[in-house]
């Protein structure tokens, strides 16, 4: 029975080790992803938001133009952050997915310095295409946002 | 001989009616359907913008809220046209199919009215979650956009 116990212990801690803890369905893993997102970019730390990007990702972000790659990208998050940007949070609203692409539309807000030193909260919405890596692992690899209520 | 030509122009014309002309790789349709979105909506016709989109088809427009279903969206291009929108143009940059849905980064431009009955163009950016049909012809599924240059 002890070994038996051991057994099942093994194939478990083995699971554990050879599938990566996101390598599950997208409606499982992508929020559990902007979960990280949100927490890294709340403690400033955009190289931590841009590891979640895939190595070709790119951000469509309103009044700018595309930004493509994955250093790209943390340039562009770590100056959002440094530029005052905080708290942010995410809510999934739909995530659908087929083959190795999902897209999520979601809702997003994060507080941004308004006039005269005050904090505004802004809102908004988005769209960002999920890309499955080769370890099963979902990364960002689309991702275009704009202001307003998500449904 | 006149016989045989005969039944070639039968199968030709059967095909012609079984298979719609944009029952193909999205690669190639989407473009097809996106000019056909432009020539709709430069017609002042929103009735034939919105039927390129699925039933349950979403839009989330900039500044405002998502907006669900072919019926809320011809009223919204229409709206739009109305409003003084015109000479919309599209330029696909990437088109990824996967399964039955196809995810498209492009950019737009459109004439609107600006102040002093001047107009401005205005350039911006988007993706369009495409969905394969029944019949096999691809519909715009989700579509979001912003203000800034696509590349």
């Amino acid at each position: 029975m002890n070994m038996f116990r051991k057994t099942i212990l093994g194939i478990a801690l083995g699971s554990a080790i050879a599938v990566p803890a996101w390598a599950g369905p997208a409606a499982e893993d992508v929020p559990t992803a902007m979960d990280a997102f949100a927490a890294a970019f709340n403690s400033a730390d955009g190289a931590g938001v841009a590891k979640l990007y895939s190595e070709d990702a790119a951000l469509l972000p309103p009044d700018a133009k595309r930004i493509d790659g994955r250093a790209a990208i943390q340039t562009f998050w770590q100056g959002a952050i440094d530029g005052g940007l905080s708290n942010i949070a995410f809510k999934s609203v739909e995530i659908e997915e087929n083959g190795n692409h999902a897209y999520e539309v979601g809702g997003f807000s994060l507080d941004a310095p308004g006039e005269g030193g005050a904090t505004t909260t802004v809102n908004g919405k988005y769209i960002v295409v999920w890309k499955k890596n080769g370890d099963g692992t979902w990364q960002l690899h689309r991702d275009i946002w704009n202001a307003g209520a998500a449904k």
